[in-house]
């Protein structure tokens, strides 16, 4: 069997953003990334800064670290990135954990599809605004929102840092009407460490992300939610 | 058709709880409760404190004043008290607002059962905690889960405030285990103004409660959510 890059594996704790915000979950990041977005919070899985981490993992291997750090404590697993959609054999991990009754939340920015993305419980497509300084590929997008609508297990989440953003995530909302869509705060300052003030600008930004929002015809049947692990942990990793 | 008493009729503004949290919604609070509980944030609707804001109101008339407020920024309305469910007639509004195409949230203790329970979207049940000093009648919670039981309609959510309350809410996710729930902080202080010193000890207290959740075999499957509009607005009623 082939071997999976794996960056980081932690918890349990909890789901911080988007669909299952504050589930209790696992986590496992996989390395490799085909975008750089401007403001990636999480560059180390592929700008080489977090090379030194990464390990090649057969599905079982992550299995086995998994019940180490979680024992009976967990019953949801998060698979997250860099992009994780870039692995065609992260199958083997998803048909494990589902064989083990996992549920399974997967994030990914909508660039490229996966058979294996029919088995995800809840899946986040994440198309990446005009800030991250990335371009949307809206047939693709087209094709894998296609596949999987009306299953009830995919939504969509845009996160906006400034207006342009919020005008490329209406469009996102309308071209997908019918799926669950989630307006998410963006992080400016990914490296302070002054907690305090990150969590009262981060609540001023949500805030003012919110009025904008609630005076807009088009984002009625929207919700608008913070990152719950920034508030919390600030920028701190693997929390 | 016999009137409702309402109290406060706001919005669009989010849904900062619970099942729907981050959802853009109108809010339509009634006047009354069955209960009295000790940390209550809502106690004007029932201790006598709000007599002179309630309103006896018509659905027709409930209606226009939501959009009045709301003009065609909503499509969501979420009902809370108080207790909703003690008024049989507010199947008027449930069924004036269903006509319009509008979606339905409502929170209530599950003390008493409405048949217009079975219009709601996003019923929120939610059982108080010992700390509250309340009774729960698990009996007649029973008939209510048991009714909506597999409708993907209902959750249930229980505020967790002290080490009593955590046991509390474990038994009432044992009891109907297969229902979405939702764990969410108290909010022990619901009349300081120091809003920065508030949203720290509601953080600090999150923590606590994530900390113990992670580690505790039986709350595997749940959600563990912050008050949102009190991490944003502190205190201040009506936002
Ligand atoms: S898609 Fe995600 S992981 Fe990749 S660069 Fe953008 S933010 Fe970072
Ligand atoms: S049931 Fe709700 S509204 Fe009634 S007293 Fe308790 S907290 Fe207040």
């Amino acid at each position: 069997m082939s071997k999976i890059p794996v960056i980081e594996i932690f918890g349990p704790t909890i789901q911080g953003e988007g669909m299952v915000i504050g589930q209790k979950t696992m986590f496992v990041r996989t390395a490799g990334c085909d975008y750089s977005c401007s403001w990636c919070d999480s560059s180390f899985t592929w700008d080489g800064s977090g090379n030194h981490l990464v390990r090649q993992m057969g599905a079982e291997e992550i299995w086995n670290e998994l019940e180490g750090y979680g024992g009976d404590c967990f019953s949801f697993v998060t698979i997250s990135g860099g992009n994780p959609a870039l692995l065609k054999n992260l199958g083997s991990l998803i048909a494990l954990l589902k064989q083990k009754g996992i549920k399974i939340g997967l994030e990914t920015q909508g660039s490229k599809w996966q058979d294996w993305f029919y088995d995800i419980d809840e899946l986040t497509i994440s198309p990446k605004p005009p800030s991250s300084k990335m371009e949307t590929d809206f047939e693709k997008l087209d094709t894998i929102v296609s596949r999987l609508d009306g299953s009830g297990r995919i939504s969509l989440k845009v996160v906006v840092f400034d207006e342009q953003d919020y005008s490329y995530a209406k469009k996102v909302h309308q071209r997908y009407h019918h799926v669950p869509f989630f307006l998410q705060v963006g992080n400016a300052d990914i490296t302070t460490e002054d907690r305090s003030s990150l969590v009262k600008e981060l609540l001023l930004q949500y805030e003012q992300l919110i009025n904008n929002v609630v005076k807009d015809p088009g984002l009625n049947e929207v919700k608008v939610l913070p990152q719950l692990h920034t508030l919390l942990w600030g920028n701190k990793r693997g929390v």
